[in-house]
């Protein structure tokens, strides 16, 4: 009798994830169990999966301590002690205890402090992300497993799309990340916890997850079920599928950007604000015939890159401004430059949009 | 003393829209009121406005008949009896009635019979687009104006984002498309109230609008409530702003879409599916290598249309169709053909793609 079938479902997410790190042959795979294991203990890369002890993380970290050995590869748990409800220490304590019955060769807790910086649910994040990049780098691991599901990509559609931020925002999270991996974006939630209790597992239920103060809780269990009786069955796995279009999207008009990019630097002169003298200093701009002929969508796309190379902020730089230095190249009438957060001015000179930094906004 | 301020943005709104098909020169319009309406009857295009008597359109109708004389147009009034609710056509008469007052030249109500296919929104919006566009014609008008307003923008936005479409079903509705104009797609449904009560007009208010039987009523009085609840206030402009973004990158991703299809087409030889022998009939195809060079949301575009073209129905072809076309060309290792809606099947020979009907399909 094969494994339950969402089992099945965690396992091949995870072996189709980590397929190209594999030394193994497809076809000898998952058949030789347990010599398997024994023998590969201590040779191929290493993969972590983040593990909160929820149910997706501690179905997917079972997942993987099942694929590894099977697929020629370590792996090993790290679990984040936020330090933020009473008994988390505890409880990071009790997921390092469960791996090796997981499979897992290593686990280990890792004590984060969150700071106050952009909102609570921001802070933790950040801090957990540092903590778990510098434990991968620590322990020279290939991969680094995250267990967000279906779900959690249609809740960040929905939240994404409440800063109408466009096509890169909608994408939602990619499926790999540098070190990080999500296995698990195509699987619904509830597989998860099914796994789990086919496994005999007792997932952890973070009281966080529930809580109203928090957005993405409200998300879940507010905005998601009004959507579901308002629209009909489905909205999950639409705002899933609608952020995986707005990925291809948003990759392919970020790769006719940078082509334009490239041309209208070749064509302006030089390298937009960071040369080797340093940010803020011009040696050269973007040819604004160039720019003219992209669409806007691509147009819009270059002059932020162009400006966040010239030292504006990404996170500060809203579509006003970028609008605003576009009516330098469509709008042209000898308006004058337009200020950029960070101290960056654009100036239009003779057919050339030049960034430059504030040292030197006497050109302007 | 000027206009109430919601009066000036409606009547800006309208100025801006029409402003290609003015006669005047900016600067003259708009000062010479009474003796500009009555010199100009009877002259210059015409421009007409769908009105329901509901407050988005009266609005927009009283602001069309202040600002076409001061631009040189002629205007007119359409109302469309769906005779769908007890007094509709007593309404129709009663908008009719107003026109003159709102300094419109024609008025017509138009009555139409609603079908059932797709569901009573869809049929409705149907027999009333069928009988604006006949009237449009037949009148020789060049432009009709229609009522949506930012909130409509921001409702269609999440009843596309619950089919999980992409980047161009986001795009919402455009302000231009064929003689239609949406000139109000910025401004806050709350604004065309507050014209109407400054002007002293009295709004229909469609108790379909509050219809928890439809979906766009549940949208609104249920959905965006709870969105704006959750995720603080601002969903609405955020929903449209997004709308604006998506269709600036879906237009740019079909203009790339058009080249590529173009140039696969050179290089496979001929055009595909629909030549001067009809649908179906074999012509030539797509090169697979030029069309694996492009992104995959490119990619999946050009074969979108490649379908299209070849007599397959657009509303019909859903994502997994086209992607199973695209493993032709990406993951291509001498599979057999896939048959799309229409009786559309494609076939790969020596490396180009063909679209071909059912009576050849002898070549798979």
């Amino acid at each position: 009798m094969g494994p339950h079938p969402a089992v099945a479902d965690v396992r091949r997410a995870v072996r189709l994830c980590l397929a190209d790190l594999s030394n193994r042959k497809p076809g000898k795979s998952g058949k030789s169990g347990k010599s398997g294991k024994s023998d590969e203990r201590g040779q191929g890369p290493l993969v972590l999966v983040a593990c909160s002890g929820g149910a997706d993380s501690l179905a997917l970290a079972a997942a993987l301590g099942f694929c590894a050995p099977r697929l020629g590869l370590r792996a090993g748990l790290l679990t984040v002690d936020h330090g933020l409800q009473e008994g988390s220490a505890e409880r990071a304590r009790e997921v390092v205890r469960l791996a090796p019955a997981l499979g897992l060769e290593s686990a280990e807790a890792l004590t984060v402090v969150v700071g106050g910086a952009g909102g609570p649910e921001a802070a933790a994040r950040e801090a957990r992300y540092e903590a778990l990049s510098r434990a991968a780098r620590r322990l020279d691991a290939a991969v680094v497993l995250l267990g967000h599901t279906l779900d959690d990509q249609a809740e960040t559609v929905l939240l994404r799309l409440a800063r109408g931020s466009g096509t890169r925002s909608l994408a939602g999270m990619p499926e790999i990340s540098g070190i990080y991996r999500r296995p698990l974006l195509g699987l619904a939630r509830v597989r998860t916890r099914q796994a789990c209790a086919a496994l005999g597992l007792s997932p952890w239920d973070d009281p966080h997850n529930a809580d109203p103060a928090y957005t993405r809780p409200r998300v879940r269990h507010e905005v998601l079920p009004v959507l579901e009786a308002a629209l009909g069955p489905g909205v999950t796995e639409a705002l899933a599928r609608t952020a995986r279009l707005c990925r291809d999207d948003a990759d392919a008009l970020d790769e006719w950007a940078g082509d334009v990019y490239v041309k209208s630097l070749e064509a302006g002169g030089g390298a937009a604000g960071v040369g080797e003298a340093g940010v803020g200093e011009v040696d050269g701009g973007l040819s604004a015939a160039v720019l003219a002929e992209a669409p806007a969508a691509v147009r819009r796309r270059v002059l932020r890159r162009a400006a966040v190379a010239a030292g504006s902020s990404a996170s500060a730089l809203a579509a006003v401004h970028i609008e605003e230095v576009d009516r330098l190249v469509t709008g042209w009438h000898g308006q004058k430059g337009v200020d950029l957060p960070g101290g960056i001015g654009v100036v239009r000179r003779y057919g050339t949009l030049y960034f430059v930094g504030k040292l030197v906004d006497n050109l302007a």
